[in-house]
């Protein structure tokens, strides 16, 4: 009998549930036809969940406060995913700019003032590490390109410069600027290029800055931003998951290039630890504090790799540190000397450390322990937690890990160059009518990356207030360009990953969330302070350098992997591909699922995989300058 | 409008789920009174979830399948928690454990038949090598405390024998033997003691141990087992607690002394590689292969370590192995003698990713991935699997961590001793009565150790079907302290976290669970056959070494640290523990929070905790013989 009424019971409540179904599937559809931001129409409201069990049920319709409603409501709207008027065409010159202009203008002093809450400190230091990490990976890899006409120093100048002046004049200052794979396979062929037909790289690069520059300012005034509208989910997933991923492999990569730089002794018997030594030996004997031997008079030990000395010859032995020998002229001899024991394992120790500690204090949030302030606080820190820590249990153990060095003198990295360039003198007067062709190219380049970046980070799912500015932004991208093609520093467009980590690191939420729940998402710290603090910090490390030193690099490539993984589980693509692997019964209520029959989504999924693993071996192969044109 | 429609419906669905809350009230009641298992009632069944969805909230009250449920359900019956006619006294002598007989006598077949199932290899598997790796370190231990009296073979064979014994005619065959650390603690005073008066030990043990026997019969025969139903929830989760944390505690440790045997030399930099030698330096120079030379020849350099000699006399330097240069009388001279590079930092990886893999495989049992099937699989051969993948891995890499060594030689670790211990000649004949004195203690301390596990393993919440068999298990280690008694190897008695590992590993439960949502658990699969393998291949092991060597330590504490893990997860002390750091507001609806004031659930749990903190200061010191008593 009891067992009848419960069933009874449960009947009821499913036509309820049913009901309450049509009821939110109505509301999810509510907004008509196109949203106008300008106008600022809240988006529906979540409901407040009238009892914290039914909570639980109703978190599936919670479809405003998710990317998946969101998805279903741009499908419903008759205009484009993401914009209405941001990207209208006026059909004046430079109206799109003005139009932009006239748009920020009035969130100004707030661009300033709604930076004033402790979680921007969290994400000033958060985007600073990484800013740096960034300017120094890509400065070295400058560096090796250009024979150092582009090094280091000059990367810290040139991100802390254009960084700021973006966040400072820019349509949408969230956007971190950075140097971008594209660019640097350029820069590489550029250099060798110029090589080749004895041009002078500097004076020829510097045409080409300024010719690209001029094309980006055509560009803003024709206002060919607005073909971004054509973007869509598919080419936007795509970049993202590409740049997302070559963040990973990138991470991974340099952990692994730890192992031939501190290589292990894997044969390593503690049996033979007699033999295993380094010694130096220098050619000349004699001199004070050697030890001159002749092998002649004792027995050759052939098993031996550094005693297997043949003839007559006589070795000078000297108790030297390895550079006082190699200054001195002589050679390190001995089965340990190649070895580093230790550095690799404890960095990969470190680097696991690092991902581990950052993506379980971020997740703390919605645990159930501890009050909402408490999770909050700590999740917001997550990252610059993990990083003292694990540099505290780094200076503690004391190893000779790899630090962040960054350079602290003010001068060019190449004493051939000064800091202004001259536009004639070096090369022939027909380079700068030649540089019109890679120019073109780069244009190209720098327009998609800056574009589908920005049209990533303007997402409507990410809820901004005040506006985007494509226009604007590129706008600045050029005249940077003229400023830096002039000083001969790198060339900036938006960076994907970092730029979503420091959104991610601004957003807004209820407080009030149950645990388990995914708490309310209301929107980002939209303001320009801490992109600016970030890139000043970066033109002052240069004076930082004794505080930096001690921060081990594996720890922020451990950031680095963790930014990537988040920047991957951004996107509505990485949840079709997990569909992919999940029988259809355990599938979750998703607004699409219910629309889309799931082959559809399947094959839309599989065809994006497709082209993603295109782009990934195009990406490896030299032809990876045109590898934004593919996108 | 839409609002209020969906205000009014939320209303209508709290009225329901506060009926369906009555019903539900009324069926976690419905089993009146006490229990009678021989009878076997069948424990009301979950409520088939008549709906996915509402299946999300029915979980909190699917109350029958967990152990929350269960603890209602004892409070609400008349009779004791665990245990019905089991403990029941006949007033007869032996009454107890005819009664154990005839109870389990008609299983015997099925015991067998039970365990043709794929879960019971990974069971095996995983359980021998926890087996093996406790015989290894109890082994060593005890080697030391006796001096080698009793040494890892004498282990290896004592386990096979009593663990294959016991599983064949106990009465609770899903408990694992070992040696407990009470045990070792006495063994350790006992041969100390033995030293000081000149007395032969494994004579003493020997009366001892026959003095045990016949207390452990008398306990047997006046049914002293029933005692055990006065243990409440408050005793059986404070010693389970302190158990696993002991578990935890010594996996730990062993991983950090393994820093001591391997020392990491956290100074080293790679700018001095050539300081760091070590060199054989044998006292008597002109040997063949040998370098000799005299340091007053040369200046003296008081910087490097190994360098600093002083005086006139002539140091001979050798190019042999470490163990050719000590057999030949020489001594290791160098600043990397002491050291062994990365062996280390590459077990503390090892181990924390078997542990990380092996946790995380065991969770993907309630993934949303992959079918249930698959998933279950996986999930069930999670610890092989992690252990497989990892040692795997260090086979590759070919570092020379530590490795499993099981004994190879059938012969006793100490020669002076033989297989047979003759009870008369050594020692003078008061010794035989002198012994009734410690017989008492050790009476006490396995009477404790045997049946507190013994209760723990026979909990209701275990769903065990062929019934419990206190005086029958009480009986077997009784008998079994006699025959190693006389050979003279170490006395056995239940061990909590491995036999808990072992019934988790044998856990039955409903496969067409959703994700998500915890599966029906169904109970355990009861039989001897997993145990009687395990136990046969421990004893078989001595001649696998060959393959086991290539099975890393720090792997098996890995998966030790796993096992601790999983059985303090197990008791509801740690879900309270967890409840101490939540606010109110998010604790999840367990039933006793229900019943209970809060206030008192965190007294009850305060104070456990002050006696949990209590019996491990006392564990720590000496005092730790008597800790079966104070629990």
């Amino acid at each position: 009998q009891v067992f009848r009424r419960v069933a009874q019971q449960a009947e009821q409540r499913e036509d309820l549930i049913a009901g309450l179904d049509e009821i939110l599937e109505e509301l999810t559809v509510l907004p008509p036809g196109k949203w106008d931001p300008s106008a600022r129409i809240p988006p529906p409201k979540c409901l407040p969940a009238p009892h914290k069990r039914i909570s639980m049920h109703l978190r599936e319709w919670k479809s405003p406060c998710n990317k998946n409603a969101v998805a279903a409501e741009d499908r419903s709207g008759a205009g484009h995913p993401h914009f209405s008027d941001e990207l209208e065409r006026t059909g004046r010159l430079f109206g799109g700019l003005l139009r932009d202009i006239r748009r920020k203008a009035p969130w100004y002093w707030s661009d300033f003032s709604d930076a004033l809450h402790i979680q921007c400190l969290s994400a000033v230091l958060y985007i600073y590490l990484a800013t740096v990490t960034n300017a120094i990976t890509f400065g070295g890899m400058l560096g090796d390109a250009t024979d150092n006409m582009q090094g280091v120093l000059e990367s810290f100048l040139g991100t802390a410069f254009a960084g700021s002046i973006f966040c400072l004049f820019a349509g949408q200052p969230l956007t971190i600027l950075s140097s971008t794979g594209p660019m640097l396979v350029f820069e590489r062929l550029l250099f060798s290029c110029s090589e080749d037909y004895n041009l002078d790289y500097l004076e020829f690069r510097l045409w080409i800055g300024l010719w690209v520059a001029f094309f980006g300012l055509v560009l803003v005034a024709t206002e060919a931003s607005y073909l971004v509208q054509y973007f869509t989910r598919f080419t936007e997933e795509g970049f993202c998951a590409l740049i997302s991923l070559i963040f990973i492999y990138d991470s991974m990569k340099k952990m692994l290039s730890l192992a031939d730089t501190y290589p292990i002794n894997w044969q390593y018997r503690s049996e033979d630890v007699t033999l295993y030594n380094c010694i130096c030996n220098l050619s000349s004997p004699g001199e004070p504090g050697l030890l001159t031997w002749s092998p002649a008079s004792v027995p050759p030990w052939p098993h031996l790799p550094w005693m297997s000395l043949q003839g007559p010859e006589a070795v000078t032995l000297a108790r030297l540190s390895r550079t006082q020998c190699l200054d001195q002229g002589g050679h390190l001899l001995g089965a340990s000397c190649h070895y580093v024991p230790d550095v690799t394992l404890m960095s990969f120790l470190l680097f696991g450390g690092t991902f581990l500690c950052s993506t379980i204090l971020k997740r703390f949030k919605t645990s159930r322990y501890f009050p909402t302030m408490f999770r909050k606080l700590v999740s917001d820190f997550s990252i610059i937690l993990a990083i003292l820590i694990f540099c505290a249990i780094d200076a503690v153990l004391g190893l000779e890990t790899p630090k962040l060095l960054v350079p602290s003198e003010l001068k060019p990295t190449n004493p051939a160059r000064g800091w202004i360039i001259s536009p004639f003198g070096a090369n022939p007067w027909w380079v700068c009518m030649l540089s019109v062709v890679p120019a073109v190219l780069v244009t190209i380049l720098i327009f998609m990356d800056q574009q589908i970046t920005a049209v990533i980070l303007n997402r409507r799912e990410y809820k901004l207030q005040k506006g985007a500015g494509f226009h604007l932004d590129l706008f600045c991208v050029s005249l940077l360009m003229i400023v830096t093609s002039v000083t001969g520093l790198p060339w900036y467009v938006s960076a994907t990953v970092i730029s979503l980590a420091h959104m991610e690191s601004l957003k807004k939420e209820s407080t009030t969330s149950a645990p388990g729940e995914q708490p309310k998402f209301l929107g980002i710290r939209e303001q320009r302070l801490t992109g600016l603090v970030v890139f000043i910090l970066t033109g002052v490390s240069v004076f930082m350098a004794p505080i930096l030193k001690y921060i081990p690099m594996p720890v922020l490539y451990g950031v680095f992997l963790h930014m990537g993984v988040a920047a991957l589980n951004s996107i509505q693509f990485t949840e079709r591909v997990q569909l992919l692997l999940m029988p259809a019964k355990h599938q979750p209520d998703l607004i699409y699922l219910r629309h889309v029959p799931l082959r559809r989504v399947h094959l839309f999924t599989f065809i994006q995989v497709m082209c993603l693993a295109m782009l990934w071996v195009l990406k490896s192969t030299a032809a990876a300058i045109i590898f934004p044109l593919m996108v």
